[in-house]
């Protein structure tokens, strides 16, 4: 292992975290619900520079908690780089000295774009619930204003894990013209019952919480408890049972005897409570509850009957990555759209990566998907050059 | 499919549940907290008739949330049997003809035996959360006190699924002498710390309700939007991603379109809201709580080192099964215990059963499940006799 090659970015300058705010009437943009925000801000961050072609631009989207700060430090008091500095940087699979990197929080977040936790500029209040409920589809037509506005041409390539996959796929079908490339990782084409379903009970953790009070809690009360659940929950499908087995086992927090009572006793659950506690700390509420009601909505077949014919239209090359242990989005969800795609005749890498650690591979497996990333956009360039 | 032989017992009269009381001090028993209960009730109902020689009688064992009531109808205006009625009765697997079948409801529980929930005798209030912590191990040692109260010599076979199956286990290490036979289904020899992660959650959620107030809610208010959500959790895992798939998909609950709000719009989240909401009617918070630390505590070779040696003792026949889907106890666990059996030349049978129902299945394969337990006790009863 090159170690240095995934150490954290320390050349470049701090990073910065910059906005984008555009008048939806203006384009005539109406959200997938039939409503229209008075403004959109999308906060984004970019690496690297757009060259003179602007065509070595790649897109990187963020998952369900994630932000736009995927590499670097913004401050010299940070004690974590962005959370995909493994992969974005000077030598880096999305080498920055290449490619110009753009990363976007999405719309519906918290993290500087809009979202229920904003402004609403028409009654100087937080949207909280009034706050209209949007889609993937939303969110990537956002990000292709951002792209446009950046004076990007053509993206090299759109990439993401999870949530972020889910963009990646809905870039490929709605605007097959504007990427050359589509890297979805550890995602699906569509939540299954399950994943609705462990969402659902997420999101009514936090609405039975009393402090949600219908959403208006900002600057009264956090709905700490009904979000940390919702949190635990998640996190729990986030990891596998073999690495929950490799990393806490039945191990006991502080004593070697059972207490016999109901403190926290096994180390998964300390574990489990940190989760929540941090999470409260960093995460809006009703954010929590848009972004997983727009992954519920999230099928890309809907609007096109079959999978099959969703990828009618697409002219982009594929990289699509699972991981074994994923038992969130598992690895036959990627395989059925390998197989939408090669029914299309579009030209599909495919990979399973051999893992323990599930869901959050797509964070941790960062020296397997680099060769993977490194090699594809290095032939992609080949034949786009 | 002999449909008549799965049918509903008609031809019983009404059940009874019965009830053995006994004051643990008279037998010194302990509970494994060190503490003593000054009364215990068992509830208990039973089928058929013990025989001259006393060894006709099997052991029914229930999981977290069932009861004493394993078969028939206990009053004319019941709409649903008794949660195995499919394999007990006459002609059925347990057959009632043949065999004197037990089954009690646990220590620590809601229905009957002495829990939480019941009057601790000393103070004439609910115990709550002053009730000790009760292990599978104390549930056993009771059903050892009642089958002796019953005049039973030793069990032909103790049986049960999920939590029931940890009783089974228990009672094979700990009173071989008792039994000829051991049938654990859809079950394990200790949680993992995923299991005990759910179940943690589970209780966050109960503990976080206002309306639990440190468990003293009785004749005040309840919990239910945490024992909801605890059960919606747990309900998850009973299923399986393509029984959850089969079942639901994406089909919405009312409207061909999407509502673009957060009504209960999915089927699958209908069907999780109304589990938990027939749920808070039936069952007790407080024991929600006692009965899955119970199951988190459950580690067969605590006591042993390892589980080879825990069966270093065992004299029984074993058959073990488990369903292909189940990803709460999934396969492997169940080939764990095979193989430490093995190791300890203890006559085993084992089989997986192909199924999609997840740890439901237990349940509701009981096609296949009565095939099994007929021939496994068939041949168990030429051996005996």
């Amino acid at each position: 292992m090159n170690d240095k090659k995934y150490a954290a970015n320390t050349i470049f300058e701090l990073t910065q975290t910059k906005y984008f705010t555009f008048i939806p009437s203006e384009k005539d943009y109406k959200l997938a619900c039939g409503k229209q925000l008075p403004l959109i801000t999308i906060a984004y961050e970019t690496y690297g520079k757009l060259n003179s072609d602007k065509n070595n631009a790649i897109l990187i989207c963020h998952a369900l908690t994630g932000d736009a700060h995927v590499a670097g430090f913004t401050n010299n008091e940070d004690k974590k780089p962005g959370w995909w500095d493994t992969l974005v940087g000077a030598g880096k699979a999305f080498d920055t000295e290449k490619y110009f990197i753009i990363c976007s929080n999405v719309l519906g977040s918290c993290y500087g774009s809009t979202g229920p936790a904003s402004i609403n500029p028409e009654t100087n209040q937080i949207y909280a619930m009034i706050f209209p409920v949007v889609t993937i589809k939303d969110m990537v037509r956002c990000q292709k204003y951002l792209i446009e506005h950046l004076g990007v041409n053509k993206l090299l390539s759109v990439v993401g894990g999870s949530m972020g996959g889910m963009q990646v796929l809905q870039w490929a079908i709605e605007y097959p013209e504007l990427l050359y490339s589509a890297i979805p990782i550890a995602t699906t084409s569509k939540l299954t019952a399950q994943n609705i379903a462990f969402n659902e009970v997420g999101r009514q953790a936090i609405v039975s919480d009393p402090n949600w009070q219908n959403g208006n809690y900002h600057g009264i009360s956090i709905p700490t408890s009904g979000l940390s659940i919702a949190r635990m929950i998640a996190h729990i499908t986030y990891l596998s049972d073999i690495s929950m087995r490799n990393k806490f086992g039945r191990n006991l927090q502080y004593n070697e005897n059972l207490n016999y009572d109901f403190s926290t006793e096994f180390q998964v659950e300390s574990y489990l409570h940190y989760q929540g506690d941090i999470f409260v700390k960093r995460f809006d509420a009703n954010t929590y509850l848009y972004l997983t009601k727009a992954m519920d909505y999230f099928d890309l077949s809907i609007d096109y009957g079959t999978l099959n014919n969703a990828f009618k239209n697409a002219k982009n090359s594929f990289l699509i990555v699972s991981f074994s242990s994923d038992w969130l989005f598992p690895p036959y969800q990627s395989f059925d759209i390998v197989k939408a795609l090669k029914a299309n005749n579009v030209p599909v890498s495919y990979c399973e990566i051999s893992s323990n650690y599930g869901h959050d591979a797509f964070l941790l497996e960062f020296e397997q998907l680099s060769d993977l990333i490194d090699n594809f956009l290095n032939n992609l360039r080949k034949k786009i050059v």
